[in-house]
């Protein structure tokens, strides 16, 4: 009955992208590398999205939207000082199919459609939105600009799994502009105190802030702050990146503002994003056996009541009870879908609220009619208790901070168990090889001696953290002066 | 001081543009054909969104996302049940950019990068939604589907304006699909009413439902309802449109599914969607010389407060009386802002948000302290009072629906007086050209003579209307029998 998974010490990564097909949350389409996300998996992203959005809008930024394309001249614009930026991109050349003269029944791309410049789909849009602000800008009056974008993006990635690591995927990417280095820097580290925020509110997943070494760094970016978090596996996902950009592209499409003072200046950037990939993260911090485990914050349904029943009679009594019991908890805010399906058995209902990771489950049996009672069943702990009736209410709004709370803790005791400190390079690879984890060693503070790393163990410098132990010491691997300790770990 | 626009009477079309860049609601972008939607404009569409989402929710949608690409071969089975299917589209050839290398500065399309096979970005959704739907379902369990998406959608439009015709545009796509005929007919019915009732309630703008003709149906739809409205130079705007269609895709990607009964059916299929063009039909319906007039219901700012002062001792003075007045107007659901900018003037600032079309500007001076008095603008009449501070919130209050009831009002009035029955091909001509608006007339049933007098006079049958005066006439251009009036008009 139940949708057995593979089990995530048999092999994790089988075990991942069975759970987000059988739990409803995406699938593989007919489009090379693109999703299909699935209702059950969208309404998450909604949930997450609502309260990113409010967060934003609370620290003033506002929405808008600009263009899918960008005409291929603004590419090689920010190219200039972006090298290495992707290049592996959906590039549209022509507007028209027609019927293919030689098969009516076949389509043609027309060949003398052909676009006079190539469009890219955007991989990001600093390009076409640092092209749209130099129209916007002309005084300090007109500063600051803090928007966001809620959109699709496509990367031609050649290995794709869902969520983690899409062709197209969905996220927010803010771009804001601002009179001074030392605003902008404030706003790159605001948005990543509120990527962070979310991340332990909401998600109930830990996150380690810190800043990205030059070689990890986002194109064109003069820092990038990052939150990262650790998977069940070992392996760390970096959640969201906040990136000061420095004067890179206002130079680049000379963007520029008369100051208070009168001088003419270029202005200064940050962009900071997060994708649905926060979906796989939220995932792999707490998901199990059985299938999904959602906190209670970013649960589209966070009470399934069941019926147990034989014949209409016993339904109707039972129904009476529930519906009132949903009412109730409704008034409190809570979620709940009643689910009295004759098409499904409770059996059956179990097993799939278990996978879709409903945090509490009621069952009404009619012995709990008799005794004025239900079963409670909490999907973290996979507990069981009976209920008065009475009580559920209160017992229930509790849970919903019981829950959010022990899904971090338990979240959290794993990450910090998987935080280790080495001091050779020996140590270093077996940790990495029997624990995995993310390895807190000193490092020479040079792209050669991180690439060496990273050649020879996969491993590569999650973050500098913010709040890590600063301080003298040698470079687990050359062996030279180490300003402090930083995170390596293998990562998704 | 203030921006001036050309007036509606001296040339609509021009009132139209400079009215939309302006306001700050949307621009031009470097793409040909798509547009910017600015902050202020894309608050006013996140606006409609939010109210529309909350619709189909309640009527059991739900939302999820499925890709931005279109493999070809999936257009050639749509096509096949939907001849004429526009074709004018953005095609994506291949994957890869890369540095020229005759010139490092530019950015070349890699040939070797070519996609086996082309990707259309989508115009519509229905091929790639209904090849997924076939994965779907299997059974009558798995039905109804009743799926919405929020999206963008490319089309190859030669003339574009901002929001009423761009290349690129934001809009939702509801596809469903259910056991019977009769239960997607009324889906399609279901979902044109929630689209009336949305433009009635929330965009004040009266509308009519009917059916489409033949020729201006969906291609693959049996039938195709949609909401017309009524701009103020006379021509009409399809502002939403449901249709049925039959089992036709059913048929195209092979959707099937096991009945009660036992046998193998296609299900029917229903596909409903409005578009950021709804922003257009807005703007079109109130606006006025001054520029954009705003329903409350669909104002992002409903009330804004400017304080009249010199010196900073004034404007504390003022500013205590406003913030308590914000206070008290936000308690009470009214989204305020108070502008107390010292970097633009008071007549500035009248002059730009009436432009931007706020139903309500509240002024406070010094003279008002001691009365204790505010000065009250309402944009929709361009009225002013003086009210006493005491007064202020239960008046807002009430102008909130007085307003949008007046621009409904409005609206109806000028829509109801633009519908004109004509008997004779003579005053069908006359009409059209010395009045516009809609025009009720006889018509034979046949699209020869609906594309005849397209051909005579641009105009159009833009609906056959559900509660039209039935009953039999001569057809107003060959004298042939009618079952009933049709309404014709020049449209956008």
């Amino acid at each position: 009955m139940a949708k057995n998974l593979t089990s995530r010490k048999e092999d994790y990564s089988k075990w991942y992208n069975e759970l987000v097909v059988k739990a409803d949350l995406a699938e593989n389409s007919a489009v090379r590398g693109c999703m299909v996300i699935k209702p059950y998996g969208y309404a998450i992203w909604e949930k997450m999205q609502a309260q990113l959005d409010k967060m934003f809008k609370e620290t003033g930024h506002q929405n808008a939207y600009f263009p899918l394309f960008v005409p291929k001249s603004l590419f090689e614009a920010e190219e200039k000082n972006a090298e290495g930026f992707a290049k592996e991109c959906a590039v549209v050349t022509h507007y028209r199919l027609k019927t293919d003269p030689e098969d009516s029944s076949k389509l043609i791309v027309d060949p003398e459609a052909k676009l006079e410049e190539e469009l890219i789909v955007r991989p990001t849009s600093e390009a076409i939105i640092w092209n749209t602000y130099k129209g916007w800008v002309q005084s300090y009056r007109d500063l600051p600009i803090l928007i966001n974008q809620w959109a699709n993006v496509v990367r031609w990635e050649m290995r794709t799994r869902l969520f983690l690591r899409t062709a197209e995927f969905l996220w927010q990417e803010g771009h804001t502009a601002h009179e001074t280095k030392a605003e902008a820097l404030a706003e790159t580290e605001l948005m990543n105190n509120i990527y962070a925020e979310f991340a332990e509110s909401f998600m109930a997943m830990p996150v380690i802030k810190g800043r990205k070494t030059e070689s990890e760094r986002f194109a064109g970016a003069e820092e990038t702050y990052c939150i990262e978090a650790m998977m069940q596996d070992g392996k760390a996902l970096q959640a969201g990146t906040s990136h000061f950009l420095g004067q890179n592209f206002a130079k680049a499409f000379d963007v520029k503002f008369a100051s208070k003072e009168g001088n003419l200046e270029h202005v200064w950037a940050t962009s900071w994003g997060v994708s649905t990939r926060l979906m796989g993260a939220l995932i792999m911090t707490h998901s199990d056996d059985n299938g999904l485990v959602l906190p209670p914050n970013l649960a589209p349904i966070q009470v399934v009541i069941v019926p147990i029943y034989k014949g209409e009679e016993q339904l109707n009594q039972i129904s009476e009870v529930a519906e009132e019991l949903a009412k109730d908890l409704r008034a409190q805010g809570i979620s709940v879908k009643y689910d009295n399906r004759d098409t499904h058995k409770p059996g059956w209902k179990f097993a799939q609220y278990e996978l879709q990771g409903v945090p509490v489950r009621i069952a009404i049996g009619p012995k709990d009619l008799e005794k004025g009672s239900v079963e409670l069943a909490r999907r973290d702990t996979l507990s069981k208790e009976f209920v008065a009736q009475s009580e559920v209410v209160e017992k229930v709004k509790g849970l919903m901070t019981e829950i959010q709370e022990n899904l971090h803790k338990r979240a959290l005791d794993f990450r910090n168990d998987h935080i280790t400190e080495v001091d050779t390079f020996e140590e270093f690879k077996k940790v990495l090889k029997e624990k995995g984890g993310f390895i807190s060693a000193h490092w020479d503070g040079t792209s050669a001696t991180e690439n060496k790393i990273k050649e020879l163990t996969k491993a590569t410098i999650r973050c500098i953290p913010f709040d890590n132990e600063r301080g003298e010491g040698a470079c687990v691997y050359t062996g030279k002066p180490s300003a402090g300790r930083v995170l390596f770990a293998k990562a998704y």
